[in-house]
């Protein structure tokens, strides 16, 4: 009886499609959970949808609604809800009424719940396919169930319900996908063991909104117009903004386990944002292209650090949680339903140019938008009150790409008049017309272009013709989705304990959630607020950094990351006051772990350290290329080199690869590097040396008992390290003390034995090297962390 | 009768000075050109006000106007003018009218014209003096004369004018001070053999503008404010700006001579825009510290180009030269009477920020302002509708010293009420206060903090009182003023034949003379206006690429910006292929001049460009020290490297310099080389050469007869060449050969006779090294301008 249905739906209709386009063959979807909240309000919103465009396309469809319920509660359950699908605005009623009614002559309901009943939906199958003489073209199995049934179901499937050869299968998945990297990936390796990547369709219901979905058909039809614009040099700001009037209320069991960046962020933002700013592929409907441009996107994103992020939680949410998971009442919830994100790329195009990504709930109004803000290069002669309004290069320059929702009431992409007329597909969308007072982004609606879809379509109806359309690049694949984890999992780590804004709802919150950028990282405008603070640790800036004595020299000490902000500001400091006395500033860097958090504050933070005047120079070096991993100077030009402006003529890595062997005494590696040195520092005085310290008291490369380098006339020696490789090459300690400043920095736990005993021993440089760091005429200052000082 | 005078007016005042403050002495004004325009306007009546405010101050006066003319027209014509002398607004009537008459007693009118009269003047200051027993105390003397009247007043004060030991003497000199570096160094070292530098008072009357003598203290009082803020991360820009709506009408004989960069944009606007820029020393009431800084500030200023300007005339201006200067009709004028000009400084507090200059005539409204706009570095959560008019960090940010004139009609300074509330000097600015409906700058003026001065007063007036006080620092040193010529002559060289566009004056400029800026450069924003063109020449533009053939290889041709931008992206897709097929690109480039313009162009325009993944050769290098202004790799550096990011290890210099010495054969740099060739580039083969050619037909460092490089197995060769410096090290033409890709990029009118050489002979390296240029298996391509090619 099956058969007759489907061929009926096809005879009956107006449009007759040929035998031809019939022998496309048949598509079973099989919706899993079909009588859930999703499949209710969306999904099958979005089948009937699929069916109503693709009945005359020459596939023919059936439509299987499963569940846990048994098949007689079951049915009526799902055909209540079948019965209450509605017509499209855009479609005739006629046309309407009589597809509803094939479409429902079309579902049935099974009840899926041992593996006996997924064999027994698979023979179904084909039983009606044999009769038929239907060829299968493919099935597509729709997850809408709690991700802890993902496993067993996946199992079923793959092992009883795939569809012959040449036959395509689908399954379609709904986030969450994890909650951090390690658990995606987890679970990503045991969906791999059952489906292929091109079977898997893990669904961002964000990419079916019309406007993030028209943003890559956007930057392809208007390239004549953004390629030359479309860069750090004419983009200000991208904002990627997600705002809810909605609080949590009723869903704290998920959200309390998620929280803002998880539910919002790491998803739906990060995906509008890869979409605005990949490089764009010479074919935007290749997927497989699309996705390795997204992929490269993710790979150029700097990491985000803690003060990447401002958060907060609305402060009903409190009581909310401790009565819907029983709390206690004095829990507190560490979960932000407010954040604004701070992210930068390194790609050449995107360098420096900020994306704020914000989104939270029981904010002042509901709102999703995309907007690219470009800088204002114009200088307009005229006055204001005269310039023609339309076309002044005064005004403000934005693309937008209005999701939904706020003054606009639509989906809509907005360009400002002043920068051109965009290109958009006639069928899909249409230009707005017409007057209107309405102020969006600062400006009049007057001046932007403004465009509507043409029929508005919710996402899930836009998704599942994407998946109907094997369109891949609508979907998060799983390399996509473990970028996006391994993103977002460091900065999830590390806000963990971080205190919350608390900020009152709805309109009540006035400037509480304005934050501002500043060095690359972001702070809540308004300092005085109220702020959750975990009350039982103390944060690092709680104490002030510690300036006492160690060994007769100054100490400064602090927890380590506010004492690598010292020390990188007490850098930047001598470098700006040695340039601007002697015209050139030379500093010699160590190698190591404990540099490298340097290194990357200095490159990060420091945008006024006069690089182009500082020469660089190294303490010591392993025997090995340039190019290794472990040389110091591959570290030290990984992470500063490569992201400041040193001339290359300033930059002075250690020969330690002559003649292409390493660091042999004929190739005369230390004389050269002598040499150098007596030509370019006055006197082979450095202006600053950066030390370390090792755990049996070595610096530089100079270790207990050291043949060379602890005293006499030789400035640059070989040595040898008691660990591999063995083989250094290191400035000399007479050459070290020579030096107007020494800072030795000693960072962690595994060196507090070592600052114990350094606290108490004189000068023995043969037993422990760095207890003969004295500049001669220079100052010493040691910068040691809480850990190392107090264990 | 003088002496009754003198006293008289101290003992008639009210406030009755004591003997000690009158024993300060007497202090003779001298003003040359006492009948003259200037003097009728402004500095008589600056004199009168000295006079109001100095009465009691214990100085005692006295003036002395002097012209060519004989003493009684002279006197008549001198007095009508002190007859007319306005009382300030803030001063009692009564009190006015008393030191009015006074004043006119005080004063005296002197026939000066030839030495005698001179000697005669200083006589008679000297008998009155002694004859009253008062000491002196200094002499001012005001040239409001034309500059070629200078030189010989200057001699006659020298030789007989000078006040005794203990009196100082003061030179007050009036614009122009000569027309370019040239003219200006000699009219001072002319001034300089008469007069010391601190006798000298070169008056810029833009100094003595309310705002702009403002700019000082306001930084200096608001140090805690903007120290943090007024860098280049904060602002996003400054103008400064003077628009006049007069023309040149009447006054073309100056005015055609001078043009608005001579007349406004070299002193007026430059002076206040090293106010606003130059470090701010320690104590700005140190005429000799703020000088210092303000020299700094034009040392940091990146030279112009002749893209850092555009420039207008406007259209009545043609024909008014001809009339009052008796032209022909068909006589052109190039003199601009509108500029913009995009400055950039290259000191760390600014690099990277656009300083826009711009002054015109005939413009649609009269003002003058400098404006420092700030950068938004915020995002505002709550919706624009809702947000707290007064304090948004979302809003613009501003401070602005408004000149005078324009919606205001005041000087005045604001500042944006959401950067700070300033400090302002009670007694001499007050905050207006009521409601205004005016917007100014984009914003309404309740959104700023607004001061103007108590009393207004004119230039002339602070400006003399300032020559009392002695404060040199509002004056323009000599230096001062060979700093401003030297940075702008080159510009003014120039644009001198650069097309001006027509404008037709007033409100009907529309967005004529609107500008935008792009790379460092500036461009007026509407393209098609009618411009005022040297006729017979075409325009770049005016072809399209031709793409033909050259010595039976491709041939690209266009004119040579066409060309560079061709040849760049042709380079940057080459690349690209090179590393999605093989993971690294080995560029092999050239030194020269034709490749420098390439080279910023790829700095520049190609955002996309695989730096990472490409290997730098260079091709040829000239035996000096890479770091010597000669080396090929050092204008490379400067012009690319410094720009992108290769990492450090894909840059590959040529290796002249070895043991401290140049290209010595026994240091076998060019085995080094070939090794290091060798061991990174497979097979030797480099992805891309780009070659040149001289007029001799050499290409690479390889010249006609060469005994090395020509042929043979020797790949890196050390070469001679027909110019200086002669040594060089060059890669071999059967190296170069190797490559997969050849580019040979010929530029210029210079290359035209060797082009067509070279169009005709065969394969004869020996004669033409550049024609033994034939890749075995690659491709060559010449990129040919059609000046080149055409000549």
């Amino acid at each position: 009886k099956m058969l007759r249905r489907v061929l009926c739906t096809v005879l009956f209709l107006g449009a007759l499609p040929s035998l031809a386009e019939v022998s496309q063959g048949h598509i079973s979807v099989v919706l899993l959970g079909a009588t859930g909240d999703l499949a209710k309000k969306y999904l099958w919103q979005g089948l009937f949808q699929l069916y109503m465009d693709q009945v005359s396309s020459g596939h023919s469809f059936t439509f299987h609604g499963a569940a846990l319920t048994a098949l007689e509660p079951g049915q009526r359950l799902m055909f209540d809800v079948l019965k209450k699908l509605a017509c499209p605005r855009d479609e005739s009623p006629n046309r309407c009424a009589v597809l509803k009614d094939q479409f429902l002559k079309l579902s049935q309901y099974h009840q899926l719940k041992t593996a006996e009943n997924y064999t027994v939906l698979n023979r179904e199958i084909e039983t009606l396919l044999r009769q038929e003489g239907l060829k299968e073209a493919g099935r597509i199995f729709y997850f809408s169930v709690p991700p802890f049934a993902y496993t067993e179901i996946a199992r079923h499937i793959n092992s009883s319900c795939r569809p012959p050869p040449g036959a395509w299968l689908r399954v379609v998945l709904e986030k969450p996908f994890g909650h951090d990297l390690e658990s995606a990936q987890q679970l990503a390796a045991e969906l791999t063991s059952f489906f292929r990547e091109e079977e898997m369709y893990r669904v961002d219901h964000y990419l079916g909104k019309q406007a993030v979905a028209h943003i890559l058909p956007f930057r392809d039809q208007n390239r004549q117009f953004l390629d030359p614009i479309w860069n750090r040099h004419h983009v200000e700001r991208v904002e990627v903004v997600l705002k809810e009037t909605v609080d949590a209320k009723g869903r704290t069991s998920f959200y309390e386990q998620y929280g803002v960046i998880r539910d919002v962020l790491q998803n739906h933002l990060t995906e509008a944002l890869m979409f605005l700013t990949m490089e764009l592929p010479a074919n935007v409907s290749r997927a497989e292209e699309v996705l390795q441009c997204k992929l490269q996107a993710f790979q150029s994103l700097r990491g985000l650090e803690k003060n990447s992020a401002v958060l907060g939680q609305y402060q009903a949410y409190a009581s909310q949680v401790q009565e819907e998971l029983q709390k206690a009442q004095d829990y507190i919830s560490a979960t932000p339903t407010f954040a604004g994100v701070l992210i930068h790329s390194d790609s050449l195009r995107w360098e420096g140019v900020p994306f704020l990504l914000t989104s939270g709930k029981a904010l002042d109004e509901r709102v999703g938008y995309v907007r690219v803000l470009f800088k204002n290069r114009a200088y307009c002669t005229q006055s204001e009150t005269l310039r023609d309004t339309g076309h002044s290069q005064c005004k403000a320059k934005q693309i937008i790409f209005y999701i939904g929702h706020g003054a606009l009431n639509t989906p809509a992409v907005l360009v400002s008049r002043n920068l051109f007329r965009p290109v958009m597909p006639e069928g899909s969308w249409r230009e707005a017309v017409g007057q209107s007072d309405l102020h969006v982004f600062g400006q009049p609606l007057s001046d932007y272009y403004v465009y509507s879809p043409v029929k508005e379509r919710d996402a899930y109806s836009v998704l599942i013709s994407n998946i109907y359309h094997g369109r891949k690049d609508f979907f998060i694949t799983t390399e996509n989705l473990l970028a996006s984890w391994g993103f977002w999992t460091p900065l999830l780590n590390r806000i963990s304990d971080q205190p919350l804004r608390l900020y009152p709802g709805g309109v009540e919150n006035q400037h509480l959630l304005d934050f501002e950028m500043e060095s690359g990282e972001v702070a809540f405008t308004l300092a005085e607020a109220v702020e959750l603070l975990k009350p039982n640790r103390l944060m690092p800036g709680d104490y002030r950094t510690i300036q006492s004595k160690f060994r007769q020299s100054p100490l400064v000490s602090a927890w380590s990351e506010d004492l690598i902000s010292q020390l990188a500001s007490d850098i930047e400091k001598t470098a700006s006051r040695t340039v601007a006395h002697s015209g050139q500033f030379h500093l010699a860097l160590s190698g190591g772990s404990s540099p490298v958090i340097l290194f990357k504050r200095l490159a990060r933070h420091h945008y006024a350290f006069p690089w182009k005047h500082t020469h660089i120079w190294l303490v010591d070096e392993r025997c090995v290329p340039l190019t290794d991993t472990e040389s110091n100077f591959f570290s030290l030009h990984n992470h500063l080199l490569q992201s400041v402006r040193v001339p290359y003529f300033n930059v002075h890595p250690m020969p330690v690869h002559l003649n292409q062997r390493l660091c042999v005494e004929e190739d005369r590696g230390t004389e050269l590097y002598a040499k150098e040195i007596m030509a370019l520092v006055a006197n082979a005085s450095f202006d600053l040396v950066l030390l370390g310290v090792g755990t049996d008291g070595h610096t530089a490369s100079l270790f207990p008992q050291s043949e060379n380098g602890l005293e006499g006339a030789q400035t640059v020696v070989l040595t040898e390290s008691p660990v591999k490789p063995h083989q250094r090459m290191s400035l000399s300690l007479p050459l070290i003390n020579k030096a107007r400043q020494v800072f030795v920095l000693v960072l962690g736990k595994g060196k507090h034995d070592i600052t114990v005993l350094l606290s108490r021993v004189g000068h023995e440089p043969r037993k422990w090297p760095v207890s003969g760091v004295s500049p001669s005429s220079g100052q010493l200052v040691w910068y040691v962390d809480y850990e190392a000082l107090l264990g």
